[in-house]
């Protein structure tokens, strides 16, 4: 999610909800007239007043704990083998044709295996990969449709395939050779990685980070199967206890007695614009009578490209964000998403919403170009800042998601500052891009007072002062070597 | 549809029947499980018994008209101006700005202005142009989908945006500069002509016909809006006639009394292969308790690539086909579908189907690599060409239709006739590729007995003489200047 953040909603009101109050309010019933809200029932609560044109009741029920939303296609899914079983399941899995994954692999083996991507129980064969490919969807036996906009596969090669034979269940080891998981019922079919990465990303040009990283490299077939995974997947780098799995997010937000959850996924540092338009959103939730919103704050944890901050920077910069008082703690989990990032702008932005309804997300906070970067090869954004919300809003799956697009926040240098932009005082504010920030944080240069909070800035200056001293260190030894 | 035709089930029964059998049979059940049918009662005669395990019973009601499939999203839109209207309209359209059409625009006007792409009501707008894009599927009102797979947009440059300026309607002119229909309540967005070629194709490779023609030469903008033709397109080469609209087609198969209708797509001249699956089809649609069911043979008249058969060709060839007995003119309908081709596979094969809903057919004939050709710039097919069927099965709003997947055909040596394969005696069987036919047709040289009716195929020869000659005058001119 970059700085600056733009709504194409001319609407001058302060957060426009396109999804579920359409509705009702006739606002976008072009594009989305037929919701069914049968999710969450606290919701319908706050909307039908609304529809009736009266003021906003509030509702006069205890918080019921079945209302957070459902996950995607009924009961999420826990594909971690129980323990009794692990014995058995790796000596079978010991004797079967093997897959070794990368460290992106691992990555989707954990997304799968938790049921961010619920109801996909592994890695998808062609008839699920043809239809997240080109339809972004994927129908269910019920006849219900569920959003799956990236293809999750498993690339092989040739040499894999061959060692594969007609054995019908391989096991699945990690880059350092442990076994890890199973995968079942096995399809081997064709890797086109030209069409996949044109239909995922709308463009071929070269330079993508997932394509060059991750998709030029893999091989030329893709393994489909059902997962089963010997044990949970842990990356023992500390940051472990913010990996909660989607049905961890369930019970915290039981615990809390959560009414509402609205989910921020992000892949940057916090500044005062995101807090603000966190905190803008918590506010008109309580407005509209839900009793206790909770934040979900959602750091991307799986593959960013290089010159993104690190995970671990980032959540020690979110977690001086809510020190600081900046965010609530009372009112926000912090958690980390295990996905890794495309950069595939609206077919991507579809994926982060999806796996948050998984978590238990209601609504869903998209800003100007989510999951967008510039053009590989071209002076230009890949992608339409506006078509990343648009296209959320249209989503086949996404229905009973709701979309919170918000408006542009920047510094504004009368008030000190960062705020919701004003047109009518245009000049009153500063545009602060993620470059922008990335190059005062590097050069040691403060940012205009009060677009982050001082101790979550310290923890940038900090980590690019060290990113600068290992560079230092490694010239000479690049020089003479 | 080129000439060897696969078919990727490995099922040894004639035709497979994926759609609608399949949530009877328990075949297929994992793609379409929930298939739901209620837009044709006759079927339900059949496929009734079948889910009972009960043999075939022929319905004893009367043939009812209704039985046409519906077309999608409710009643035909008919965008022409009635007669009364056209001389106060055509004065409207005068004043208005004007946009200038391409022959391929004219094409799309037709196409929208008769329901072939039903309920589309004009040029897409941005959030139309989106969901084809992402999803080959639009949302309609009242919460339905229907299928389409192309983006269906007018290219305007920056020089006529800047003309256009604030006005809410245009005129649109043909490329002679006639004055043709009105595009009303218009909405001008970006034209990413990069994204459209790589979601719509699924490769940016160059070469490819429909965008170095159509695309690459168009408008940086889009212009979208609802589309009031002043009079009913005609292209006046003889072939009119044969220019049947979704309503005329309808009509027909009403007075035909027709209670299936199943389209065969086609761009190539009609060899004895294609009829062999044309009858096989009626011959099962038959025993499935249908009493007449009537075949839409619809070759495709809009935009070809150059190396392909000319269209007033291939409707001689086609007609000698019907004269010469091969096909039987009581139960076939030649008609010709005035779309423009965009050799996009399993994007533009749903489109195919689709527009064939809307002119009755509820059956659907799909071959191998349906709307495919060869990569433009490496030696493969583009497509898998197994994926038209596969996606055209499982794709978005195209549930109403059944999809009839066929087996190849090919020459058979031995019976000295076009048959479908038998992988038993693989060696008696010859495959005559379009490349092959035309190199044929081109040499002089005969095909083998009964691969094509004589009267047909010496159409083909007379138009590679003709081509032949038309060289042999231009070269010389070519070399001498």
């Amino acid at each position: 999610m970059s700085l600056t953040i733009k709504s194409h909603f001319a609407s001058p009101t302060y957060l426009s909800f396109t999804t579920k109050p359409s509705r009702f309010t006739g606002y976008n019933t072009k594009i989305r007239p037929n919701s069914i809200y049968h999710f969450n029932p606290l919701k319908l609560t706050y909307y039908q007043p609304k529809k009736m044109q009266a003021p906003v009741q509030y509702s006069p029920a205890p918080v019921i704990k079945s209302s957070l939303i459902e996950p995607d296609g009924g009961a999420l899914v826990d594909l971690v083998v129980p323990e009794g079983e692990r014995g058995a399941k790796t000596i079978e899995a010991e004797s079967l044709p093997k897959v070794r994954l990368t460290k992106i692999d691992v990555e989707w083996v954990h997304v799968i295996s938790e049921g961010w991507a619920n109801p996909l129980k592994g890695f998808m064969r062609e008839d699920e990969y043809l239809q997240s490919l080109h339809f972004n969807s994927l129908r269910l036996k019920d006849g219900s449709i569920v959003n799956m906009s990236l293809p999750i596969v498993l690339a092989i090669d040739d040499e894999t395939k061959e060692r594969i034979g007609s054995s019908s269940h391989v096991g699945l080891a990690g880059p350092d050779g442990d076994l890890m998981a199973i995968l079942r019922s096995i399809e081997i079919y064709k890797h086109n990685k030209e069409e996949r990465i044109a239909r995922t990303w709308g463009t071929t040009a070269p330079g993508l980070p997932y394509v060059e990283e991750v998709i030029i490299p893999a091989g030329n077939c893709l393994i489909g199967g059902d997962l089963e995974v010997l044990k949970p997947i842990k990356y023992n780098d500390g940051l472990d206890h913010y990996r909660l799995s989607p049905k961890q997010l369930r019970k915290e937000f039981d615990r809390r007695n959560a009414d509402a959850v609205f989910a921020f996924q992000l892949r940057n540092p916090v500044h005062n614009g995101h807090a603000l338009l966190m905190n803008d959103t918590r506010r008109r939730l309580l407005e509209m009578g839900f009793k206790n919103p909770i934040l979900l704050l959602h750091p991307l944890g799986g593959f960013t490209k290089a010159d993104d901050v690190p995970l671990d920077v980032r959540m020690e910069q979110h977690s001086k964000v809510l020190e600081d008082g900046v965010l609530d703690p009372e009112t926000t989990i912090v958690a980390i998403f295990p996905s890794p990032m495309h950069y595939a702008g609206p077919t991507e932005v579809q994926w982060h919403a999806k796996a948050r309804i998984n978590a238990g997300a209601n609504f869903y906070i998209v800003g100007r170009d989510p999951a967008g970067m510039g053009h590989p090869t071209e002076k230009r954004d890949l992608y339409d800042p506006d078509h990343g919300k648009k296209v959320l809003s249209m989503a086949p799956g996404l229905e009973k998601l709701n979309i919170l697009p918000f408006r542009v926040a920047a510094y504004d240098i009368v008030a000190k500052k960062m705020a919701f932009f004003d047109p009518s005082r245009a000049k009153d504010f500063l545009f602060i891009s993620g470059t922008k920030m990335r190059t005062y944080a590097r050069t040691g240069e403060n940012p205009p007072d009060g677009f982050m909070c001082p101790g979550g800035w310290e923890v940038l200056v900090k980590y690019y002062e060290s990113l600068q001293a290992e560079e230092a260190t490694q010239q000479p030894a690049a020089v003479s070597s």
